[in-house]
């Protein structure tokens, strides 16, 4: 039987170690092929490059692995990868591994996470993973076979199209895998304000996470406060069925 | 009483006529500020900027309305306007007017209802506005009573915390205002290859969008088509809760 073919790509660019421990979990496994931006691509969510060109790079070529940088985003990736350099759809997108969480609300401003949303748009199962650990040498270890079991279980079952999976782990030991929502909460901004040599203002980005649900137990953000790697199943159709219905009583 | 306060964005830039007119639409009904990008910001989804600063500019000071320019995406302008420029919390957040549509999956990668979803994250209703003309001098005029009793319902009805709302209208005559939900569908990508100069390829995203669901009625896609302006409920909860139900049955 023909292997498994995995492309993977993720925000972090192609030479974090992120995404080199999920190209090694799954080599065995599959044929891979990874198509990943050539620097950082944090909080890009789904942007797409529309005002300049891209370009590609062969960074390295294996029997069965070949590595791509690109100058684009995380779906940029995704997209030339599937019109340009496959020449069979792939079976799988993975994303990550994202060094950092993506739990509650990040999942819309997340680059790792946008990149596999596009794959659930193009009908290829697709995942997400990121872990509770910003640091560029972050241990990823724990996190093999979480990724070797949900990679397995997606090969085999599928997903709905539209559908795609976000998956993350706290850093060190891990209790368990739980299914689980989306907790709700927003990042409180507190952008640090600056003046530049020439006397004029800047501002930074910075600002911590608010959990809006801190006594919920079904959420992303528990679950992974308890010690559990959390799975939510991620939708790319936004609309808000329950609010559609009510909506269609207002006097448009 | 005090006049409602209205922050507005858009992802075509501070100088584009959408957002010219959509401000011009609500001025008398409100106090107005516009922070918005100063250039075009197509196609930046809910991206944030942080690997490098941002800068803000006063750019038109009247007695009910400031309008100023910052240098980063859609999303950054509504985080930096509720966190260093308002002193009390908006009663609305507008987006739009887009040269261009956002229907069905192009709400992932839409800077402007990036702009309305931050908003809804803030707890603040929401609404995003594009119409069907992608071009510079498009006619907004046929938008100005569906702005008017959107703004006007949703100000005095609210919305759920976490839900906005993406508007679409056709070009031209408008029939009515449906309310719809997200077509399925996806961009089928051609990337055009180029060589440089330097006898070096590059590739520039073009691309037409595919309509999963030709037939359904019940469907932004579907209304547009028919010249009736759509309204689709979008959530900031990206769970997918049928599938979480049966992922729980998974062996994880």
């Amino acid at each position: 039987m023909e292997k498994p073919f995995i492309l993977i790509t993720n925000d972090d660019g192609v030479d974090a170690k992120g995404i080199q421990c999920l190209a090694s979990f799954v080599k065995d496994m599959a044929e891979v092929i990874v198509v990943a931006p050539n620097g950082p691509r944090s909080g890009q969510s789904s942007a797409i490059t529309v005002d300049r060109p891209l370009r590609l790079r062969l960074e390295k070529e294996e029997e069965l692995m070949k590595v791509y940088s690109c100058t684009g985003t995380p779906v940029d990736c995704i997209k030339l990868a599937l019109n340009k350099i496959v020449d069979r759809q792939p079976d799988l997108v993975l994303s990550g591994i994202n060094h950092g969480l993506n739990t509650s609300v990040s999942v819309i401003y997340s680059g790792t996470m946008g990149g596999a949303m596009e794959g659930a748009i193009h009908g290829i199962p697709s995942i997400g993973f990121s872990i509770d650990d910003y640091s560029k040498e972050a241990d990823f270890s724990s996190l093999e076979p979480i990724v070797k079991t949900l990679v397995a279980n997606v090969l085999s079952q599928g997903l709905p199209e539209g559908v795609c999976l976000n998956v993350n782990a706290p850093k060190g030991e891990i209790q368990g895998i739980e299914v689980c929502r989306q907790a709700r909460g927003k990042w409180s901004e507190e952008f640090e304000r600056r003046v530049d040599p020439h006397n004029r203002e800047y501002f930074w980005l910075s600002g911590y996470f608010d959990n809006a649900e801190k006594h919920a137990v079904d959420t992303d953000e528990h679950l992974i406060s308890k010690g559990f790697a959390s799975v939510v199943p991620t939708s790319v159709d936004t609309t808000d069925y329950s609010m559609l219905k009510e909506l269609k009583n207002w006097k448009l």
